[in-house]
């Protein structure tokens, strides 16, 4: 061993002792006929001290050390005389005896401090340098004590980790596979897993009871913002069990993260809001709960009053800012072009202000009565100094979601959406079916095996856009953590479902084949749940990103730059996959 | 929950309680006038009731119960008349007043019981029901229980589990990589990680300081027995520490497991041999440790007597197989042709029996004294009753080789292979290159990163192959459960190593250009080692196949033959990929 303590450990019971610590060379001062050279590692500072008058040569080669040089130091733990209380051990530093040098450094391409002057591009390339430091490398500390603690609860459950295939076949969800030639079957293809849905789904029919994976999943996809083509999930399944159990286990996970992780004890049971009211009051099935702002749907109050937007449209709603009245213009402005970004696509935005003494100033006052304007003021139970904000339009979901948009812009404006705060929920009775108006049909919403409510199946035939499935979000702050559903182990309810979805046996056959062919064998019931795991570990250390809590993320291109992969094969690799790169369409 | 106890929870003290079970139909009876049916789940197995005479229609119910049906019963536990000490529920039995049936099945292919009538390759098909049986599911209750304790011993040891990218660029080692086709970057691939040895090499220079990962790895390779081409390590790395350190953790970490898992406690140290001294008593850099019968090299005592084999043998070596002087003529033989299959190679065998009255009788009598036998059983310390087996030979090392077969074979037929008796070793003092008679020339026995002994490098330029590396194995059982080296973190030995292997300058950055960069910021001393977590699970079940303790393996063709993977994917999919399937040469 190089070191007989760390860099982290050294405190005022210590003093006297003799140490030797290992690390790198974070700073170096000249101080009068002294330098001082602050060493760290991954568990923290020591200052370390060289004295002139003592040592001159060792003096000297403290002197000339370079940032990220690596050291190793013996000397003796003195008090400081000016602590610092900011570090763990502030109150020590090293007199130093002895100075070897491990191994020097070029002058890395950026500051290894919290605020670093690399740019993202820059960082990506020298992650190994970002790793160093201490703000990136706490997120992947965190990633760890979190794997830990959910491993720790789910085997207490009885859950058995069991590592499903990277090698398999296409699966039937819907995204793209990344796809491995085969050279011992040329011109066959192992697909790699989206998720291990079938997997898990056959180790219920194996009756392994209890089954969770923390895996790594892959989807080509394009990747817009914060995805990235390999992604790790916390896979769970259990037999025998109905939503109810499986909202039990997890919620009590999730407790359990809170409380190990954040030393938060959250004692009241998640609350539990159907899809159809997070839609009504939030316009999202993931609602940021954090703050109010709910939505109140205003037809009532300003339709039929001469305005042709409000008359002619579908859905008028809005949302209440408290204390907000006091936007000046100009913010009135950025938030009407806000909500008019394609991105949004709203047509205008429509607000009023309650004054100081109680009445209602509106952008459309030629068109409203301070009668009609009160009765708005009074659907929102507005008070002096809010701002109401109301969106309207021909399509009640597109508009829902604008608003959405909005209300989650205002919240942030407002300081409302804090990261050390959290907001648990569960959103359940997800529809079973979405509507395709590109294809004129139904679509399954999450996969074919999901559950419709045993109440709402005799809705199948005549009204299938309202039978509700057994499916399930957990959303904290917000953001989707996980989700998943009762599945169908009854194989003529699953066979209806198949031909709902417009599958002929063979073509369910051919895409389901040996999932519905080990269900033949006595499938118990059951149902799961999959989590995010970089979301989750994003969520918890406050990151904007999910790429912070990940090692070695790749970039929009899903290219990771640090090693330049993906990168050119050999020929003579191609020809052993018996496969030919064509000539790219000019 | 469709189940208020599990199939294996019940005991005495739950008698005269209602309770519901769910689980498989194992087994029913027809006995009298009462239906028995065995219920099973993973918990275990109950013994269900049902009377004829109190409710005809539940026991005729009952009795049309097929196998493998999926069934909930309600009733009440009851004593037992006939109690069965073979099972743990086998003091009660629960009289059934209800009867549900959740699913039918088909009757399974082969039984689900310990000794079942399926072969191999249907259970492989029909993995999910192979699952079914305890036998193959205690194997991954075992994998499960066994990641949980490596996990908790190396949390506590202060090592960080990181996740290593898995669509990587192609990795310096010797094996073929899988390539996955990038949709994003057309003409380009991934790869596959063999192992993430360049990532955590990266994480030491970041100042992770302990690195594990319970990771898949992959390797196209064609499949000899008992490989697959996904496989899982336990893959760990250490900074600023020597090969001392590295052995002392991970001695702990098995200590850790074999009484975490076994109950075993392993008191004293694993005894250490080095690579020479293995091959020399054990023909095997991993050495079955189990039982004895080391070689004894026997040129002095059997050269110059007139036998031109052993004359002009470069090599004479034996073992003392004790009390096997009783072996037939027949058995003799069989061992003779042992050693000459061509997988073995040797040309004949000699052997010599130690008799009742001392003297010594052998195949080759016509060339030795009595006295020259004497020296030979005095060589081996040989008692009466012991058979002594003689191979020779012109090549040394693979003389040894053959006869390391031989011994594992004699320890075989001798019964001194017990599953159930542990003998773990570290094979230390590797050679750090290997002589290819092929290219004429050095290879890094290793990786071109393993760190010479600092007291072997003078002989880098006089005797490249005598320098020992700082490599070390575990071995247990004569299986090799793990290995690893210290690094090279200075960069001026890490190109002298190059330059010895025959790579420009030019060559080494195009091969290792990433890992030698990051080492220019400040690599700190480092080293580590990887278990085969397969093996390791297989050895401690007793498995003579990593496939049994593997959920969905893929057999010798590289195949998953449950769902029929790798298989042919869409002419869109290949068009998207760019990529064209050649022909197959005829």
């Amino acid at each position: 061993m190089y070191r007989t303590k760390t860099c982290g450990e050294l405190r005022a019971a210590d003093i006297e002792q003799t140490v030797t610590l290992a690390g790198w060379v974070q700073k170096t001062r000249k101080m009068g006929g002294m330098a001082f050279v602050d060493i760290r590692d991954r568990y923290g500072i020591t200052q370390l001290v060289f004295n002139q008058e003592v040592d001159a040569p060792l003096c000297e080669k403290a002197n000339k050390l370079g940032r990220e040089f690596v050291i190793q130091v013996t000397g003796v733990v003195k008090e400081r005389s000016n602590k610092n209380t900011h570090i763990p051990t502030g109150e020590i530093e090293l007199i130093v005896s002895e100075l070897n040098i491990l191994n020097v450094a070029a002058t890395p391409p950026f500051t290894i401090e919290d605020e670093t002057d690399g740019g993202d591009d820059l960082r990506m390339k020298y992650r190994y340098l970002d790793l160093r430091r201490n703000i990136v490398r706490s997120n992947l500390e965190l990633r760890h004590r979190m794997t830990i603690e959910v491993r720790s609860y789910l085997d207490k459950q009885g859950f058995m980790e069991v590592e499903t295939p990277v090698l398999i076949s296409s699966t039937p969800e819907g995204a793209r596979d990344f796809v491995v030639p085969s050279r011992m079957n040329p011109g066959q293809f192992y697909a790699l897993p989206q998720s291990p849905q079938t997997f898990k789904q056959l180790l219920m029919v194996s009756g392994f009871d209890r089954y969770f994976q923390i895996v790594k999943c892959f989807r080509d996809e394009d990747l817009r913002a914060d995805r990235q083509p390999e992604f790790t999930q916390i896979d769970c399944e259990m037999s025998f069990v109905e939503q109810e159990d499986v909202l039990q286990v997890f919620e009590g996970m999730s407790k359990h993260l809170f409380k190990s992780i954040l030393g938060t004890e959250i004692k009241d049971a998640f609350p539990r809001m159907t899809w159809h009211e997070a839609m009504k009051l939030y316009g999202s099935d993931k609602p940021d709960t954090r703050f109010g702002m709910q939505f109140v749907e205003l037809a009532d109050v300003l339709k039929d009053r001469g305005f042709s937007v409000f008359d002619n449209a579908a859905y008028i709603g809005g949302i209440c800012a408290e204390g907000a009245a006091v936007y000046t213009r100009k913010q009135l402005d950025a938030l009407t072009d806000f909500v008019k970004r394609p991105q949004i696509g709203a047509k205008g935005l429509v607000y009023a202000r309650v004054e100081e003494d109680g009445t209602v100033k509106s952008s459309v006052d030629k068109f409203y009565t301070q009668e009609a304007l009160q009765q708005l003021k009074a659907a929102f139970s507005a008070k002096p100094g809010d701002l109401i904000l109301i969106l309207s339009g021909d399509d009640v979901m597109k508009t829902r979601k604008q608003l959405n948009e909005l209300r989650l812009e205002m919240g942030s404006q407002l300081g409302l959406r804090d990261k050390n705060k959290f907001s648990c929920l569960w959103v359940v009775d997800f529809p079973l079916f979405e509507w395709s108006e590109e294809d004129g049909r139904f679509y399954a919403m999450h996969h074919p095996f999901t559950s419709p409510k045993p109440e709402d199946i005799y809705l199948l035939d005549s009204d299938p856009g309202a039978v509700r499935a057994n499916a399930y979000d957990m959303v904290i702050n917000g953001v989707e953590v996980g989700g998943g559903s009762i599945r169908i182990h009854d194989s003529a309810l699953q066979n209806k479902m198949f031909s709902f979805l417009g599958f002929t046996e063979e073509q369910a056959q051919a895409r389901f084949g040996f999932l519905m062919n080990a269900f033949k064998y006595g499938a118990p019931p059951h149902g799961g749940l999959a989590y995010g795991l970089d979301r989750w570990v994003s969520l918890f250390a406050g990151l904007d990103s999910i790429r912070d809590c990940i090692a070695f993320p790749k970039n929009n291109s899903g290219r990771d730059v640090m090693i330049d992969a993906p990168s050119p094969i050999d020929q003579s690799q191609l020809d052993e996959l018996n496969l030919s790169i064509r000539s790219a369409a000019k």
